[in-house]
């Protein structure tokens, strides 16, 4: 079968999430668990998140099939209190173990106001704004750390890559207004970032990368020969040393050099830590008040005077809600590359193709 | 009374505790909760916090002294859930409301795991570092976020200052190391350093502040003129605005435009939130592997392989940690001019003034 030339192809994220789970499903994953994480990948893609949807998909497959995923995992509470757990994923897909944490960190946030829900044994699980926002949809505020699944990023002066881009996400709800979500690499720029112009064929700017002798990486393709660089300086690598602490160490997570590339390695469990927080609303204010209150904040950002040549002040998610009400109508645009990649994987697993929206070149 | 015109002078921190505690006692404190912010304020000074020490206690008189401070608070729960409270400071010390906050949330961290108390009608506390070190005392993590007092941060791309630099402040537990203390302001540098670089009559780097029309400011004498620019661009801009509506808008203290500035009004209650996490350790895991866990990371940190030209790689809290040893034996700097400030505030308020260490000039 051939593609189009064309740099990008769409897909509906309904026939994204199906082929996603088909594939993940041939590989091994009970239907439901395959679904589920379909369903989250293609998420990924719908807002915008392309380093993080599909194009994960053959690695994803790879480790499946090489024994690195425990694809029948017992994910279980390791231990707990009124307001905490710590959840062991038995080395399940991460998307499995983070949205089992999302609920229960739900419930006890239910219960006693706050609810943290660390987990260990877990694997890479996608971006973290997806499971924030999942938080949010209980009208409470979801905060999120994790640790990267390969060490990107030295200690500020070291040429060592002991630390990960350990995100940190935050959704806040708002009224009429759409949801303030922050989701953030500590780096300037996240390594599926890096991946994904690598895929298109493009360049990095300036800023996102140094090789070892400190000089600027522009080529995404030589991305293993240098490290990316920390928001801030001191400070980026300050904050993605905590959030490993906290997303890791905390719970029993891997952190510094027992981090697993699983870039390189497909066998070895991970043992990949995250952590979510859920802070109820309705048990600190009434929430429709505070809801006005970030509509207002919203609103008074939005509005407020610009610098010489800046045509909109944007606020953190925007982007993204933008993205998944325009591919919702639209589709989802595949660079036509990965596209070819995942006709490979779809005849190799002996499944139905991707179907794309737009038609095929006669 | 003459002081030696040298660029510093020193003070024992006991002293400077004490020369606090009684001005502010003489401004209209009660004795206790003087001599607490006067503990905290030196402590600040002593760990070479110099924008938050006793620099800020001519501007405490004076807010105090306008009635803007309210002397004798009711700090109360104003609601709470098993590992949660809010908590009203009735317009105390941020250092006194604070305080109590930090007891609390270490309280229901006993119980529960986890505690979180947000905290509104409250003032300026000094460093988000030093409370954080307190829950840490507890064999707890300990987070911290802040709205700060002043708006100094547009929101990116915007002229409009609406944001504060709002620290985010990270306290672990170490066993052998010192702790990993995390202090940052989400702007390339915090408001008060530049106070204190104007204090001293130096200039600040570029980067720091720009000016109106996005030209580097670099007379800190000037600040009022420019805005602080924060760490990674939009990155810090969005970390600027969860902090601020995780430690204001969700308890129900001041963000945007309601924030009073308390350099220019001395008077309107503040009504700054602010948000501690306590995270105790025993409830995740046996806190001495725990501790062990983050030795090795830190040094593994500290021992990898460094840039041409790095002498050091540092730990975040390490170089305040050195500080702490250094000036309990030593004595803290303060700059000659804010010594002459301070000795003028004594004769203005009748007491003892600040005693220090070296002698003073034939």
């Amino acid at each position: 079968m051939t593609r189009p030339d064309n740099q990008f192809v769409r897909a509906e994220v309904s026939e994204l999430a199906r082929f996603i789970g088909c594939a993940l499903e041939r590989a091994g994953l009970p239907a439901a668990d395959a679904a589920t994480v379909g369903g989250l990948m293609a998420e990924a893609d719908l807002q915008g998140s392309d380093g993080h949807g599909v194009i994960r998909l053959p690695q994803y497959v790879k480790r499946i099939r090489a024994g690195g995923i425990n694809v029948r995992p017992d994910i279980r509470v390791a231990t707990e209190q009124a307001a905490m757990a710590v959840l062991d994923g038995d080395n399940g897909m991460g998307h499995l173990v983070v949205t089992r944490a999302v609920e229960l960190a739900v419930e006890k946030a239910r219960a006693c106001g706050i609810g943290w829900v660390s987990v260990r044994a877990s694997n890479h699980a996608g971006p973290a704004s997806l499971y924030v926002r999942k938080v949010m949809q209980h009208d409470m505020v979801g905060l999120y750390f994790a640790v990267g699944n390969a060490n990107h990023l030295p200690p500020w002066g070291g040429l060592e890559m002991l630390l990960s881009t350990n995100p940190i996400a935050v959704a806040v709800p708002a009224g009429t207004e759409p949801p303030i979500v922050l989701d953030m690499a500590t780096t300037v720029a996240a390594y599926g970032k890096v991946k994904a112009l690598a895929k298109r064929g493009e360049t990095m700017p300036e800023g996102w990368m140094m090789d070892r002798e400190g000089r600027p990486l522009l080529d995404p393709a030589r991305a293993a020969e240098g490290f990316l660089l920390p928001i801030g300086g001191y400070k980026g690598y300050g904050l993605a040393l905590v959030a490993g602490l906290l997303a890791g160490t905390l719970g029993g997570g891997a952190m510094g050099r027992d981090v697993v590339d699983f870039n390189q390695n497909h066998v070895t469990p991970t043992n990949t830590g995250q952590a979510i927080l859920a802070l109820d609303l309705k048990a600190f204010r009434d929430p429709d008040v505070f809801k006005a209150d970030v509509d207002r904040l919203i609103r008074d950002i939005r509005n407020s005077e610009r610098l010489p040549g800046v045509e909109h002040i944007r606020l953190p998610g925007e982007q993204s809600h933008a993205k998944r009400k325009l591919y919702s109508e639209t589709g989802i645009p595949i660079a036509a590359a990965l596209a070819r990649d995942l006709d490979d994987l779809a005849s190799d697993l002996g499944i139905e193709p991707l179907q794309l929206m737009s038609p095929v070149h006669p």
